[in-house]
């Protein structure tokens, strides 16, 4: 039984071979490890000692490191290696790796590749594809079966064509045109007798997907069928590939941090590790945009400027009223646009979703509206400044919801990510009403509150 | 081929059915769907429809949709069913969907039903771990092999004891006391020469995690080292179970869920459809948390009252400064709560951090600033005003990048998470930073603004 390594102790081991110049022993050290672990321990590594380590490792234990870097990664360590060993590691590795390894490339690098390559065909036409759709995140089809073969014959098929291949869990039973007709798993070979035929244990109820399918669309049918493997078809319902579950929890990952990086308002592939300018270029125009909403807030707010003149104390209320509809906002918003993300509700849902989040705006606003009140009234010692701006504070919880709710459902409406915009809108929103409601009550019940 | 039903449709068809009252007919059209679309139009039945249905599946298709319904619905549907029916759905479905389901009922209720179960020991052996733990979510070991077996031997013993199990993709190899040796893929197995041990054709690596780890460590196993299922062990090394993918793609998504929710300050088990009152409970504790802190930057205002009733006009630029502050410090926050989620980076990286995000918050407040000077100064006709503002801004775009890596790098360091407690934080840093400043500033130069 092996644990996973503790990832610093193998880092220290590494850097011992390497500082006593003992390059075969880092080589030894790296090959014993899991892929996962050796292409972790390879990104660390300086490009002189990478170079060193490309020398030693064989060709397949190459193609399981490129088969586990990162993409940002690839291009690095594919240049310690000239362009007949690349080929042959590009033949060694899994096909949607060794395509996602080429997009790296330069073009005219990974053309000429491609030309150097034995098995071209499979990797260049995975290349073809759109990433983000099902196409372009799907690998090769598994082995693929005839509906009158017998469990024998399909067994000796797979002995003597596939023993070299990658790891496969279902086949495919395909038609004469290469349309897809039916599933077997493993299992149901192992356990049929060998005189049965494919036709009699296949499965007819294939879920498959097109290859222009957005890959957030494979991921849901993977989940909601919980399926280890969904086949990928063309236009003509023949099967062109399948796209592996390992493949669609990065997807799920990837699109959870979109998500979370667009709500926070930044570009959605940041990255702490990004440089300086790109981290300025994936946050300045969402503050810039937001300066601009600001300054619209802020000209309400200079319409009662006079009011201000005479009752200073406001201003330090302002922040108060309209934090709290922001801080609302994004609550109602937030659980609205993860709810759209995952399917729970869609546009049609509205209505509803007005009526229960108008609901309980009313209540947390009548709660904190009552609190604010007395807090406020007591520290001013004027009960009709606790009026004023507990009113203000259920009035803004009320604009909060119903921005919270229309914002990102507009956005959906009009096919626009509802993360990328609604923080924007709904926090504009709540500044705005906050300030007028509470600075336009202020102004009415002014002779009260100097 | 079966496309993925229209569940629009779907639903409309099985209306018609019930309408008409063909109860039947409705009964037929359910049987022929995916169990994981039977259960999905389940949920949405009412209850007498429930009941009318559950009485014309057989056990085996009831079990199937067990497995397949959401947590909350399960009790409802469970309670159409004597004891001794459920007893024998719960024998058919796989032992860890048997034991969610019992932990949905009443704790009385669980135990009879479990004495009525025929093979009662793997749900109730299931049922003793933390839910959230790797034991929790596993499910019952598959068929394991001993290593002196042949592969002949060992298909054989699966034909004779498996046929009718759930499916299973990799088998494990036990020694004498049960304690994990090995991993047999089916592919292997199949592959193999039937005069072959299963020693020779296991792999000896096999990465397996304790009952009692966290799931999300779990997850991170199984995405890093690209499994389809993890074998789960005691602490003596005795294999107790496997989680599967499938599982691991559900524990992703709720954990993404869990931190967005949390970054928006809502409770993590939030829902669109929950009740309104439990909706209040979720959010307005953060409400009142914000408003107690809100109340702090409103005292520091206040400290400056002198000075805005001498030029009002500050307290329209006041929400520009704190403001762009919030945004900044929410975009730092996130990019480090995620990174921190997805073990990116840690707690050690802090000041690598700190050096990063302060130099990108320098650059952005530079360019923020000088746009909120020139605007600002120009449509008061007052630079001194444009000075005073875009300086503040500059300062606080560096308090929100200090905050926004200070404060979830300490909330890890004391085993919070950082997603639960960061944003009212680093919003009132930078609410507070951001009144100081540029109240401040202005005070300073007071003579030149009035």
């Amino acid at each position: 039984m092996v644990d996973p390594i503790e990832f610093n102790q193998a880092i220290e081991r590494l850097a011992n071979y390497l500082e006593s110049g003992d390059l075969d022993g880092a080589a030894d050290y790296l090959r014993q490890l899991h892929p996962a672990d050796r292409a972790e321990l390879f990104a660390e590594l300086k490009s002189a000692e990478q170079a060193a380590m490309v020398e030693r490792l064989a060709t397949s234990e190459l193609a399981e490191v490129f088969e586990q870097l990162d993409e940002e990664d690839m291009a690095g360590v594919a240049q310690h290696l000239d362009l007949e060993t690349l080929a042959d590691v590009l033949d060694e590795m899994e096909p949607d790796m060794a395509a996602d390894l080429l997009g790296e490339l330069e073009p005219q690098q990974a053309a000429e590749v491609l030309e150097q390559m034995e098995e071209p065909a499979d990797v260049a036409a995975l290349m073809t594809h759109e990433p983000d759709t099902a196409g372009g995140i799907m690998t090769s089809a598994p082995p693929s079966l005839r509906r009158f073969w017998t469990v024998a014959e399909s067994l000796q098929f797979l002995k003597a064509h596939y023993a070299e291949e990658e790891d496969f869990y279902t086949l495919y039973v395909l038609d004469r045109y290469a349309r897809l007709i039916g599933v077997v798993g493993l299992k149901a070979l192992i356990l049929a007798e060998p005189v049965q035929t494919i036709e009699e244990i296949m499965d007819r109820q294939v879920i498959s997907v097109q290859a222009s399918a957005d890959q957030e669309e494979v991921a849901q049918l993977l989940q909601r069928y919980d399926l280890v493997a969904l086949p990928v078809v063309d236009s003509e319902a023949r099967l062109v590939g399948i796209v592996t579950i390992d493949d669609i929890v990065d997807v799920i990952q990837e699109e959870a941090t979109e998500d979370i990086y667009r709500l926070a308002q930044m570009s959605s592939d940041s990255e702490i590790y990004h440089p300086i300018l790109q981290s300025v270029r994936n946050r300045l125009p969402w503050l810039l945009v937001n300066m601009a909403t600001a300054f619209l807030a802020a000209s309400i707010v200079s319409l009662f400027e006079s009011t201000i003149a005479q009752a200073a104390m406001l201003a330090a209320f302002m922040p108060i009223v309209a934090g709290q509809g922001g801080n609302a906002g994004t609550q109602t918003m937030t659980i609205i646009v993860r709810s759209l993300a995952l399917k729970e509700i869609e546009p049609r849902d509205t209505l509803w979703a007005l009526w229960h989040e108008g609901r309980v705006g009313v209540i947390n606003g009548l709660a904190v509206g009552v609190c604010v009140a007395l807090i406020s009234g007591l520290w001013q010692g004027n009960p009709y400044l606790g009026l004023v701006i507990g009113l203000a504070m259920v009035g803004n919880l009320v604009v909060a919801a119903l921005a919270g709710v229309l914002v990102p459902m507009a956005l959906k409406m009009v096919r626009v990510d509802p993360a990328l915009a609604s923080s924007v809108f709904v926090t504009t929103f709540t500044d705005i009403g906050g300030f007028l409601l509470f600075l336009g009550l202020a102004t009415y019940f002014l002779r009260y509150l100097l």
